[in-house]
């Protein structure tokens, strides 16, 4: 028997392209001998559909497309994943399926038990958790057809209460008693650098358990900010990997059950580098962003900094050099260096440059208020008119040329709040707004890795907001590399000031960092959506309340 | 026996001072020899308490607090609601509870059962469901103890799937078995003014089914966006309602066992105006915002039009004249009576204006952009520039003053993106953001009920957005009759658009409308909370995918 992995890029809503990708690789699938294809988890439909699944009429194009594609299943059995309505009088209104296809019927249908309700995963306020479980019998095989978190039963968490089953039922245990040849999994599982050695070792841990195959399918590419890295993996019933696709390609493949089954390790899945992902992950989420929402070209702020140069390093790799437009845009406290190294990347890049000095509007500006501040000193009001002339002159630019302003903060300084609303913090998508500044450095060295194409002293120089005269990110900030450790483990652990405290930090510069992190929530409430990488973005998957006292 | 209900208005994660207000009500209670006193749900951290817990700590907060408030428990037994570790093995790691605390010690616990995951609830994120189920036995009584869904095992839903039993079982049908003598429900139910008629007929009808009489403990208050509307009830048990608290403010009352049992209908519980209600639910939104966050003052740009006018109004009573100023910055698109009708309302609320002409720094933007933009004609990157020099000088007497800017958006306008992202869609919060243009003539006709508060002619005039020549809403939009009609069917009751037209509406116009929400999801993602008054808000509550074809 042969079994095919489809490895593919789904886009929200837009039905005829899942449709013509998901056709087109049951054709090739058929062209391989193939007799089974498997595609991912709510391929139908795409990954997150969120609240599209209220609507009624998002759930009949999802039946029609199911039915559609049925009718290409001849010769060739297929595992979908859809929305189902749930026709029993009581419960949620769906169920989150995967729908085995065959000979223009669904043959076979299996609901997702353990739905996924943390982080950026909504899925129990849409679909109800199955409590039934059947293998699928398929040539002489019994299949056990599993949606992502059904096999994660058993996971560890992010946070300080000591438990590691979320679940109070275990699907795989329950297919486990049908005796089961094969795991399959289907999943749209988003990329989180620090979690790919976690995933693996679930679906590994089950192989081993259960001494079973287990063959994953995740879909890849972006949504908006959620970024997945494929990677689907063909795993021995002795718990190695025999194949995993590529990260974030789309690939289709065909394995014959027997190479599955007794396949040894080849030798070539080594362990790719975080920073390698990191990259490739945002190159991605940009790409996809734009491809997916009909933009073409985007317009970047460029300071001279570390964080756009690498903003605009990720564009034109991901959207082409002509696609990309830098802004430059010095003020009376910008200093040489600033336009220079900025100029010099642009032309390393090739990429189109203007340059707006932001003195004449400052200007009008301070003449209108004059009256209204008289006798008030200067302080961040000044530094805030700045940084938002410079979000006029990007969202000109943007509207009058159909460009998108890409975002350009780091992580570290939307934690703290150290940036302008409706400034610096403006933008259609936030590049690199999931980055600590320590792996924005990270970043820019893979960038150079062959050759120098941010100018070195971008990467050297203090970092600096140029708001004012002789001002560093240190004199209001600790140390990035004090300050990353700190958000590192208050924001993705989530753990206690007295625990860190208690391990070595300093009391007063923990307490600071986590008084400016929550006094800052208002600011990210209103900020673009985040190209998510790590296990805890800012963003959907990170409910603070914003009038509160903690 | 007393039975005593306590209608507080608690701030999230603010123990000290939600163990205050809990003490006091409980000192009064015990003044009137109660035996029983009850709060709502989760009072202890506040509602809700979102991804705080996540925390650990937080939650040993909340232990702590309980703890405090159990010593005070003296001669009287209290009901509060709090989040309590699971201590289970499997599954999520809290429980929703309401605890019964008596000399000192918590003597009884129940933990909710249903779990409200849609709109803006995300209960199971972090809630274990509770399957087993007593009533609790006090001074001969039987208590059945429930946690707000848990009443609601069967409720009308706004969407086009025909189902009312979203939970497959019912606490109250379990408790019912144990043949209880009262039902007490304690509750965090955020206002909607649709939802006043069907949450009545939720707890009448359960008095009714299982012959016993019911109370109902609601919170008070606003925390961020969802403004809670108290509205206690006592109904016997014939469902009739003996006494229904105040609606948006702080109650502690006391009843004796027999007159709830007994209690006829007092007449006095006329079903209030919906505009009435949401005028003072908008009014304490606004009025919690500043006070649980620490703020004084605000800041409303004046425009002369009928939006910002009501929110004027509406901020001048929350805060008192004293904190409200209001900025007008008129352009050379202007008419003359937008500057007389802003000054003659700002004169009549005694609110301080300033004037602050926007043509010097669009000049300055003109000219810095000529280069980039020649060949280009004008479009609505003019009309946006000005809209975003308006937010540079809002955001500029807001950072210098320490006043936060108030955001004067309708939901129409914000539905059908007809609004500058960082221009006149900045604020802190949105006041009308969930209020259609139609009913913003309601309550401006409400705030004008005794006198002329807002100008005839501000209420009178045609809307325009006065960002060029002889502009009017009605070139872009359809009359605002026809708009927020097809609006309030598409996003409150989630209707397809074929149902729409098949009902009578124009095709045409109902497949623009929606194509206009749809296209502005991106905007929306960066718009301030917005004060929820309907059952569907922007914001928490409606999670649309952004990059996605719909």
């Amino acid at each position: 028997m042969k079994i095919t992995v489809a490895q593919l890029n789904y886009h929200i809503g837009n039905f005829e392209r899942n449709k013509n990708l998901i056709c087109g690789a049951i054709k090739k699938a058929k062209d391989c001998g193939s007799d089974l294809i498997i595609f991912s988890e709510l391929c139908i439909p795409g990954y997150p559909p969120l609240d599209l699944l209220d609507r009624l009429d998002f759930i009949e194009n999802c039946n029609i497309t199911v039915n559609e594609i049925a009718k290409e299943c001849t010769g060739i059995t297929a595992i979908v994943g859809s929305p189902t309505i749930n026709k029993r009088p009581e419960g949620k209104k769906l169920f989150n399926s995967a729908l085995v296809l065959s000979e223009g019927k669904i043959v076979f249908s299996v609901n997702k038990a353990l739905l996924p309700t943390y982080d950026i995963f909504d899925e129990y306020r849409y679909f109800e958790p199955e409590k039934d479980f059947s293998v699928f019998r398929f040539k002489g095989l019994r299949l056990a057809i599993t949606i992502c978190e059904d096999l994660w039963d058993e996971q560890p968490f992010d946070n300080e209460f000591e438990k590691t089953r979320l679940y109070t039922i275990s699907p795989m245990e329950e297919l486990a008693k049908q005796d089961p040849d094969i795991i399959i999994n289907i999943s749209a599982s988003p990329f989180s650098y620090t979690k790919i050695e976690a995933k693996t070792n679930i679906f590994r841990s089950k192989a081993i358990k259960y001494k079973v195959p287990v063959v994953t399918v995740n879909q890849t590419g972006a949504n908006t900010e959620l970024i997945f890295d494929g990677a689907s993996m063909l795993i021995n019933s002795k718990g190695e990997i025999i194949k995993r696709l590529p990260f974030f390609e789309e690939a289709t493949e065909t394995f014959s059950f027997e190479d599955i089954l007794t396949g040894s390790v080849s030798g070539n899945d080594i362990k790719p580098d975080a920073i390698y992902l990191i990259h490739k992950a945002i190159v991605t989420g940009i790409h996809d962003y734009f491809a997916k929402g009909n933009f073409k070209s985007c317009i970047i702020g460029l300071s001279g900094g570390i964080d756009s140069a690498v903003c605009l390093c990720l564009a034109a790799e991901a959207l082409g050099n002509k696609n990309v437009r830098a802004l430059l845009m010095p003020s009376r406290y910008s200093s040489d260096h600033s336009v220079n190294d900025a100029v010099a990347l642009a032309k390393t890049l090739n990429v189109r440059y203007d340059i707006v000095n932001i003195e004449k509007p400052f200007h009008a500006f301070e003449e209108e208020l004059a009256p209204l501040f008289a006798g008030k000193s200067r302080d961040v009001t000044e530094e805030n008119i700045q940084a938002r002339i410079r979000a006029v002159l990007l969202m000109a630019v943007s509207n009058k040329y159909g460009c998108i302003l890409l975002n350009t903060s780091n992580k570290s300084e939307a934690a703290v709040g150290y940036g302008t609303l409706y400034g610096d913090m403006s933008g259609g998508l936030s590049v690199i707004g999931d980055v600590y500044k320590t792996d924005v450095y990270h970043l820019a060295h893979y960038i150079n890795r062959e050759k120098e194409i941010i100018p070195e002293n971008t990467i050297t120089k203090l970092p600096s907001a140029e708001l004012r005269p002789g001002q560093f990110d240190t004199d209001s900030l600790p140390d990035y590399g004090i300050l990353d450790s700190i958000l590192y483990q208050y924001i993705e652990l989530q753990k206690p000031a007295e625990t860190m405290i208690r391990e070595g930090y300093d009391r007063a510069i923990v307490n600071k960092v986590i008084r400016m992190i929550n006094f800052n929530e208002y600011k990210r409430y209103q900020a673009p959506p985040v190209l998510r990488i790590s296990s805890k973005a800012f963003g959907a998957g990170r409910r603070m309340p914003l009038v509160a006292r903690y």
